[in-house]
């Protein structure tokens, strides 16, 4: 497969031959609430990094087309999956219906969180990430399998969302690859 | 230690006896003419978020005071360790002077690279990032001890840079904690 650097995806349309050869990841990625336009379009970024299967964004998130979504995914959502849904619970209820054994994961920091590096993915599977500040709401939570958190050594308590999935999603993929 | 949330901290100035409370890890990050102030400011709350010991910004990279770092930080400009070098070998041969069997990591595709969760990573240690396009120079690649890259699945050759520190700073942090 031909890969492309940023300037040059910015320049194309990625011609669809090139772009049916990527072969997808069994991963969701599901956004409740993410406000950020430049949060989703980086999240859309890192979708094509790890191939994953499709992008589910809920609830208030923006959709495409979207000028900064597309500016900050590097025009990635000209060919990662995505689909929009009002609610998240929702959406979590169709994927759980339509792919068995689905296993679903929120990043969040909660009193039943798990290090996430301690933890042996399953796949298929949906990883959660939310709200730039309230994060992923409770009645999502409540769906989850799990919820994974990544260790904080500073005074901040928190990372960026697009960092916090980043740093899952290559941990999940190490696991596949 | 208090930890405190991003909207806290936006809110506040931590005080100085919470940040002396921080137990810094021999982590230097080193930005080779990182341009997009978001990046910068987003690298400093990753700084706060794994205690690294300082920030190096160089070259082109703009330096606080300024707003969009600042908030792109939440504030941990207000007390992460940094410094200002107009070169980054300048600054790299400086570092090497000053704390002897340092390890110098660029992220970076290059011929020379090897994939970042298959290194050694021995302490302390100095992780180049580099400009949005360009990556990092030459010249710097060559003070390295080691490249390190993150593999891609899909279309687009690269991520983000504050994605990709993220993701290997937290390998790193594996091996102190």
């Amino acid at each position: 497969m031909q890969k492309l650097k940023p300037v040059e995806l910015r320049a194309m349309t990625v011609p669809e031959e090139e772009r049916k050869k990527v072969k997808r990841n069994p991963i969701y990625i599901i956004l409740d609430n993410v406000l950020d336009t430049y949060n989703t379009g980086a999240i859309f970024r890192l979708a094509d990094a790890v191939a994953a299967e499709k992008v589910i964004l809920c609830g208030g998130t923006e959709t495409p087309p979207n000028h900064r979504i597309k500016k900050a995914s590097i025009n990635t959502t000209e060919w990662v999956a995505w689909s929009y849904s009002p609610t998240t619970v929702g959406a979590l209820q169709d994927l759980k219906s339509q792919i068995s054994n689905l296993k679903v994961y929120a990043i969040e920091q909660n009193i039943r969180s798990v290090p996430y590096n301690k933890v042996d993915y399953i796949f298929p599977i949906a990883l959660v990430v939310g709200h730039e500040t309230d994060g992923v709401s409770k009645e999502v939570l409540e769906l989850c399998d799990a919820i994974v958190e990544i260790p904080m050594w500073g005074v901040n308590t928190s990372l960026n969302v697009m960092v916090s999935l980043g740093i899952v999603l290559f941990e999940v993929m190490k696991k596949l690859s």
